[in-house]
């Protein structure tokens, strides 16, 4: 189906190549010396003869998209932010291995092409790309009238990353003493879009909402953080990441548990900013619900030795919260008022 | 979004659970001793310490879908061979540059998220990466009302390969005189299928056409041949190929071309198979077209030096055709009767 990376499959081919010449400048924006070529060939090449100077090195890649999160953005015809979503979520998932990116690979499908549209959210990912340091490396557009419900559109993206085969997170000294280091979210970043877009189905994205002092539209569709550059330079100093994504802290943070420990979680640790109270009120949904399906203003926990905690504290340039620690138990999560 | 590699997104978490489940065997079978971490793992994790003893590894991706053939396959009612069309599609776009793959990603997405449909199209993408002995090392599986059409789905798949520096493809000695062989296609492979769905709108695909001595679906849904087990072994002796997508002869052969070459066809050196034919009768399209949008019964071309075209022809253990010939010119493909 593709004649390029970045080629156009679908009825207009016209508006495809229009799409590529709108994102190239933003695409190639994300190179550097490794990527040996990228637009208008076969397949992305990047040139990893870095991995020779390694120990074992080991690569790491992930698949994901932004669920309805992409609904929400066709409705207000904000498209930028769902680029640099889907590229920090990839990033963030990754990044709890140990990894750091080499590169991005993205899929854009939609039921018409609209070249602008479609270059406004691989600028988003070229953005997202160029402040993680990783490249942009190829992609897809396709254009499936009869697949996509008129007006929608679905993004989806791989990264691929590396690390050291010994630096792989969770580190198997993790133990019960252990304490979680919560980092401030940036939103719902992209989970639980259903039950938002139910919440919110009667009201206008704009309106202004006064305990948010925003719009909906602007504290719902925020976009993904990437928690890289914040925690990489520190990972020998944490035993484990758990990214906060569907399913909340209830599902989450037992991945990374062993079958001895459970998560005691304090939840009054942490200010839980106003949206999710106002999504609570607003849908009368369940307090435990709550922290199944959304962050809840946390959206990365670091596990990290009880006598690491001030040091990491101070190492990381923005507040972060002792939101619990790791007791005996069998890899659930307490939740405690 | 994602709460595992396989993990499921969106209203019906039990669905996704039961996809996982019948997938996770399937899935497994493509693993080899390089995959430290798969299911179930935040990202799937990939030994590559293999790469240390090259001399200058570059790695290779590339994304793709499938187009519209989904949409036929869901009329259809049969999704395995989705499955091989998106592994085997992605594989022979990154052979054409001369690589090996190493894995293979991959993105469902549906309006309503049904088990069983899912496994089948998963299990096919399994078979595929067996066959060409690459690694189902990761995906995602989303479940999207509201962006997918009732009963559509899309998939999408990103493939990484490796390969020496120094090999990449097309080589540099492609000159006036080189040999274009083909090889044969399995059908339509992913292209044209917007096309191809309208010029049979309104024919069953239960059809028996006795032309084609088979359904119209089974010609139609035939999956997407790999090229990988039959071209790899013998790369050395070929300067480029070119894998026939959309865009078809016209639009792809140039890809590989320097700008003072063009590509002479000689259409009548292969017998194109009875369904273009027909495809060409029913929706009563120019001939040009034809090799504009499809591949002829062709699906990839190998470029070689005169002297070795029997030597390759030898080679490959099927029958291949001399197509055509590289002439001095302006990068384009002259179609000669």
């Amino acid at each position: 189906m593709t004649k390029s990376n970045y080629a156009s499959s679908g009825v207009d081919i016209d508006a495809g190549n229009r799409a590529v010449e709108l994102i190239k400048d933003a695409v190639r924006s994300t190179y550097n010396s490794s990527v040996l070529a990228g637009i208008g060939s076969f397949g992305g090449l990047f040139d990893v003869s870095v991995l020779k100077e390694m120990k074992s090195p080991v690569l790491v890649a992930s698949t994901d998209g932004v669920g309805t999160k992409v609904k929400l953005a066709a409705s207000a015809g904000r498209y930028r932010g769902i680029g640099h979503d889907i590229v920090n979520h990839c990033i963030n998932d990754i990044l709890v291995q140990g990894a750091r990116p080499l590169f991005f690979m993205d899929y854009f499908a939609t039921s018409k092409l609209d070249p602008e549209q479609t270059a406004d959210v691989v600028t988003g990912m070229a953005e997202a790309c160029r402040e993680s340091s990783l490249a942009l490396l190829g992609g897809e557009t396709a254009e499936m009238p009869g697949v996509y419900q008129a007006g929608e559109f679905d993004v989806a993206g791989t990264i691929v990353g590396v690390l050291e085969r010994e630096d792989i997170l969770p580190r198997p000294n993790i133990k019960a003493g252990d304490v979680l280091v919560g980092l401030k979210s940036s939103g719902p970043h992209t989970n639980g879009y259903s039950l938002i877009r139910g919440v919110f189905a009667n009201t206008s994205l704009d309106t202004f909402v006064p305990e948010l002092n925003s719009t909906l539209a602007d504290v719902l569709l925020a976009p993904h953080r990437s928690y890289y550059a914040l925690l990489h330079p520190f990972l020998s100093e944490v035993k484990a990441l758990v990214h906060i994504t569907g399913g909340g802290f209830v599902e989450n943070i037992p991945r990374i548990l062993p079958e001895t420990l459970d998560a005691k979680i304090l939840s009054g640790s942490w200010s839980v900013p106003p949206l999710w109270k106002l999504i609570q009120q607003t849908g009368d949904i369940a307090a435990d619900e709550m922290y199944r399906v959304f962050n809840m203003g946390i959206g990365m926990v670091a596990i990290v030795d009880e006598n690491s905690v001030s040091k990491i504290q101070t190492l990381i340039p923005e507040t972060t919260f002792v939101i619990g620690e790791l007791v005996k138990g069998s890899k659930k999560v307490q939740l405690v008022n």
